[in-house]
């Protein structure tokens, strides 16, 4: 903890002004929970996430010769456009080492903002490895994501923002990753009013930070499977441990269908795109993982750069999993006119056939007989149900449940 | 334009501080187009839209006699949730007739806001004639969605908003359905500084405000076959035509094309779910309809009630109309092995498969060849084409373009 105080986090709001935005806190009256929900939309900060302020302000602490020799990261993510605007916005060369399946969006999203990108050949580890040579040989400095005081300082920003945005607040709810985030805004909040929670939130299927303040020292988990690719860290920062450890009240985890739901439920009832990532806070109160029940609690929706492909997936998943599109599969006798009766039934019941698979050779119905699948979408359950009481009083033989 | 005066619009903003949020002014960096964009974002008010701004005006200027009779309103979107969330603020009886076809998401809504929710057998004007009949009978004020001056003076606060926001802009863009929103918009802003430009944005399916400022009385459009429903009006309000003959500079028209590639964008760039109606002042700004090359324009995102179901479908002709989704359909030879090649050239070219579908009928392949369908995620165009170079050099016939 050498080195962070809250006057270097508040000397880094002074410095981030003309670079990050301070982003709205905005009370989430929608969200189905027991507690009383404010969003700090970091979703809606330059870059879609909260990276360019760690950046910005490890940037602004450079010696004017570690200035010239210019600005080195490595990120498929977040933390690349982060430290291109940063680097941008104050005049300094910047190369970014990215594994090349990288997204070509966020290649480009990259390249927008004024950085030279390289894609390095296979993963993310090869990238890193290619960022420290070029490091060492050019004498540029390396931008870690989150294991640098400085980068946690310049997070830590949020948490000052959260307290001059409301007068009051019981929890602050904070995704983790490698712990640079949650670094400094549990540093700050417990600095300026210790009677203030700090929760933090890590997907169940990458919890390093978990075993790592059980433990004691950063523990590395084999794998991160997670779509949460921002907070997908194998190992957490030597620097952010000790700083967690000592600030943050409780972490909890969250599954993948938790993340999704919360992505949904952030889409429809808060008109706001996050990352799922940027969604696990949400998913932690909406599934009651926390001691919040009647408190004010502030999520911080740490981003929302999703892919448009993943979004697509995340929101059929929850709108067949909330009743709205649903498959029948229905026997049919294989004469003619029957296509006309289940598609009369359904229309009589209000819903809107999108889909239609029609098969003679399933193995599972006799040989008089022919599958249907017919995908609805539906307003609810209660749809769902009175299309299938529908069809059977007309006599079909429905086959799925 | 009897009554409205800037003074009524800035009472309303003393008004409304207690009901409505100041919604955040965010600058649009990542939109593509030749403006420098700022997002006034309506659809992160409460209830998803500027709407309950005029409501609540509109209900604190009632008499004590008409509050005790309470409110009344007809709609199957936004105004219904608006004059909810504003008579339940104010502590009044408030009932919402709605077509019974409504999606049961904006029953629901408006009921958790505390209104009585009427579901009215058939479709909106009959919706709207029972309410007629109701205010009759009972002595309540209908509060009508546009036709109304403290409606407008309600939505012209978000103007005070926007030129307190920022300090300089050329032009504010608006979304038109009845002219209640650019009526109390244009109308403040040509007070404060006639030399910022006000353009007004109609659906192409829903052009009734421009016909009507044609002729010079509200003409009735036959059909509004937009899914920009926030703005499907077919007759625009008597109250509200002179305030936008006056006081709008030009009214343009987008697609429906149009305003789903805005919908996708202001998601993919900017994090924010738009409605249709939301989107169309973005999708004005994209595809260059008004006189703005260089210049600093605000684009009123008036809302973020899109059904997503819908949302679902925008997203997915998004992707396959930027490359991003993609079906091929492969004659293939009625013999072992062929689907193995197939799938390892796709597979090499880092393409994704998610869709197959395959089928030995197909009436224009020859009785010996089959027909595949096969869905893949792509990052782009290039990437579909390396994939149809890759799969013709292993000697596979494509039939799709």
């Amino acid at each position: 903890m050498n080195g962070l105080t809250i006057e270097k986090i508040q000397h880094a709001a002074t410095v981030l002004k003309d670079v990050s935005r301070k982003t709205d806190l905005i009370k989430a009256s929608k969200l189905k929970c027991q507690s009383v929900v404010y969003l700090k939309t970091e979703n809606l900060q330059e870059t879609g996430s909260f990276k360019v302020r760690g950046s910005a302000y490890k940037i602004s602490q450079l010696s004017e010769a570690q200035k010239q020799a210019g600005i080195i990261a490595c990120s498929a993510g977040n933390h690349a456009q982060g430290v291109a605007l940063a680097a941008s916005k104050a005049g300094l060369k910047c190369v970014i080492c990215m594994p090349d399946g990288a997204p070509l969006s966020k290649v480009e999203a990259t390249k927008a903002l004024g950085a030279q990108v390289i894609l390095v050949k296979g993963a993310y580890d090869d990238a890193h490895a290619y960022a420290i040579k070029l490091q060492q040989e050019n004498n540029m400095t390396f931008v870690h994501p989150f294991d640098d005081l400085d980068v946690m300082a310049g997070q830590g920003t949020i948490a000052l923002e959260i307290l001059e945005q409301l007068e009051w607040i019981d929890a602050v709810i904070v995704p983790i990753g490698g712990g640079g985030l949650i670094g400094g805004v549990s540093y700050a909040i417990k600095q300026l009013n210790p009677a203030i929670k700090v929760y933090g939130v890590q997907a169940e299927n990458a919890a390093s930070m978990v075993g790592s303040v059980a433990s004691g020292r950063p523990i590395t988990v084999k794998s991160v499977a997670t779509f949460a690719d921002g907070i997908a860290v194998k190992t957490p920062g030597a620097s952010t441990l000790p700083l967690v450890r000592e600030y943050v009240d409780e972490i909890v985890t969250v599954t993948e269908d938790e993340i999704a739901t919360a992505i949904l439920t952030l889409m429809e009832k808060q008109k706001l795109v996050a990352e799922g990532a940027g969604a696990t806070a949400v998913a932690a109160l909406l599934f009651n993982k926390l001691p919040l029940k009647g408190k004010t609690a502030v999520a911080i929706v740490s981003g929302g750069n999703i892919d448009v492909n993943i979004l697509s997936r995340v929101i059929t998943r929850g709108l067949i999993t909330s009743g709205r599109q649903h498959t029948l599969e229905i026997a049919l006798e294989d004469k003619p006119g029957q296509l006309v009766g289940v598609s009369s039934a359904i229309e009589k019941c209000g819903a809107n056939v999108v889909r239609v698979d029609y098969t003679d050779s399933d193995p599972n119905t006799s040989v008089t007989s022919c599958v249907l699948k017919i995908g609805i979408e539906t307003r609810g359950f209660d749809q769902i149900v009175a299309v299938k009481a529908a069809l059977e009083s007309e006599g079909f033989n429905i086959l799925s449940a």
